[in-house]
């Protein structure tokens, strides 16, 4: 599980940062590419990575405003060129929908797949998989803006079988039984408790991506002890007031949050091109200051997502 | 007066050719830029070329096929962005009105300046101004599909006032006689003849950009005595069954076109990602053994066209 990032920059394209997008990669895990935002550029961005359009499998859009869905017509086209056969699935507030009809028909492009539209009205679980979860909620920006948190479900731990072979215990309905955590009598007379046949299990894991947004309650839910949090951070220390009055966060706001939700890792993004290479650095320094483990990510950012160590449970 | 190209690939985006957009430069002659169609990313092109996006004021768009007009929302926010105010025209195929403005709406982008739209519909003049007029006509392409010749008007040889002087004229209304190629008789009895005293007028120059197109028989009265002709070449020499059945052409038959048309330079552009570097140079080099003044163009490729030589008038 990695993200990668496509797209860094605000509102226009840089010299150095495209507009947003960045794909959850999850080719380990279920073989699929989720990818949150796609600005102008984002299929030439890829062009430049491993990742192959036909593996995209959802797209989730945070909000309308063209520097994060500009990209989507173009994408989705290369998509269908280069072979993706399989449906694909945007998440999005109420708009897309007719953004990516519209683009197809007047350009008469014929996709090889089909699209499944769902546009969000209420905030909530809006994808329920065997191995995954998503949630949404309402950010609060100048239009309609969502937040998505990613949910791995948790392993359980698996059955020993080693250590029940070299304990001389013998396969067969005992097995399930022993799974189940229970206490069982052997034919010879052992009394053996499933517990200390069974795995630690594994805590699935988070990951929280946000759209643009002022400082706002429902942030601190979505990202909740999240292993990775994507936070805009449009502004620095001491701007919050025109973060407000952008509908926009700082730095600072993002650090102060990751610390209340309780989070491993907070990646900075949405980066101005007002700011220089030099000035980014300076951006992560003052979060750092608040939340250590902060990160201003750019174009190509490629973020592994590790499993939480055993100590830390 | 210079050609740049944004984007001469084919269909989609590949790592070294984008998909279709050229501007025609024309900041020496009225301080504008004029672009010929905008496929995604050509905004992010620019931004690598030292064109400014407000001095874009008209946009000609051939067809609507998505790697035609895909980066058009995106640069029409970035020219709001980056302080344009002036008007800009898009020309285009009906449909491309509602692209744009479904693409702005949905994303509620306020532009800083108007758009007007000229939706194609009868081959002619579809814009004359004091120095320039554009002629469209059909091309032949599975959808709706225009060319473009862009006419620059002839410049009349100025009043020769320091040969004038020399022969002893005396200013006066003989001077407006005298530019209207008249005789005039001179008070001191010489009769003189205007057209001794007038300047070689200057030949307008021509230039012609194609969408894509199979062989059709516009497009000899589009580029005729053309003295640049930028034309498709998705195939190559030997693919003309192919071609005919994607509705595209071969560099043969552009250079075939370039000689009946009588023009002076041929730019191929379209090429197709199944060209490597070596391949598109096979290209060129076929083409030349039928017209030799051609050439395979490239993302920034930056193409002066100058005034025709005297000898050549």
């Amino acid at each position: 599980m990695q993200l990668e990032f496509f797209g860094t920059g605000a509102g226009v394209p840089g010299k150095f940062r495209n507009v947003s997008s960045v794909a959850l990669r999850l080719l380990d895990e279920i073989n699929q590419v989720w990818l949150f935002d796609c600005g102008e550029g984002t299929q030439q961005q890829i062009l430049r990575s491993t990742l192959k359009p036909r593996k995209i499998d959802k797209i989730f859009i945070t909000h309308l405003h063209g520097d994060h869905i500009f990209g989507l017509p173009g994408l989705l086209s290369s998509r269908s060129f280069q072979g993706g056969n399989d449906q694909l699935t945007i998440y999005g507030p109420k708009g897309i929908k007719d953004f990516v009809q519209t683009s197809l028909r007047v350009s008469q492009t014929k996709l090889s797949y089909k699209i499944n539209y769902v546009e969000l009205t209420n905030p909530g679980i809006i994808y329920k998989g065997k191995k995954f979860t998503v949630i949404a909620d309402r950010l609060d920006h100048q239009i309609e803006c969502w937040g998505y948190r990613v949910i791995e479900h948790d392993h359980p731990g698996e059955l020993m079988v080693e250590k029940l072979k070299e304990d001389n215990i013998p396969a067969g309905p005992i097995y399930g039984q022993l799974k189940q955590e229970k206490e069982v009598t052997l034919p010879d007379g052992r009394h053996i408790l499933g517990k200390n046949y069974i795995g630690s299990p594994q805590k699935g894991r988070v990951v929280t991506v946000l759209g643009d947004t002022r400082k706002t309650a429902s942030i601190k839910e979505l990202a909740k002890h999240a292993d990775v949090l994507v936070h805009e951070s449009t502004f620095g220390k001491g701007e919050s007031k025109l973060a407000r009055n952008y509908y926009h966060s700082t730095n600072v706001q993002a650090a102060n949050l990751a610390n209340a939700a309780d989070i491993q890792k907070l990646l900075l993004t949405h980066i101005s091109a007002r700011y220089t290479a030099k000035m980014a650095r300076e951006l992560q320094k003052q979060a750092r200051e608040i939340f250590p483990n902060t990160k201003v990510v750019k174009d190509f950012d490629l973020i592994d997502i590790p499993f939480k160590k055993e100590e830390e449970k």
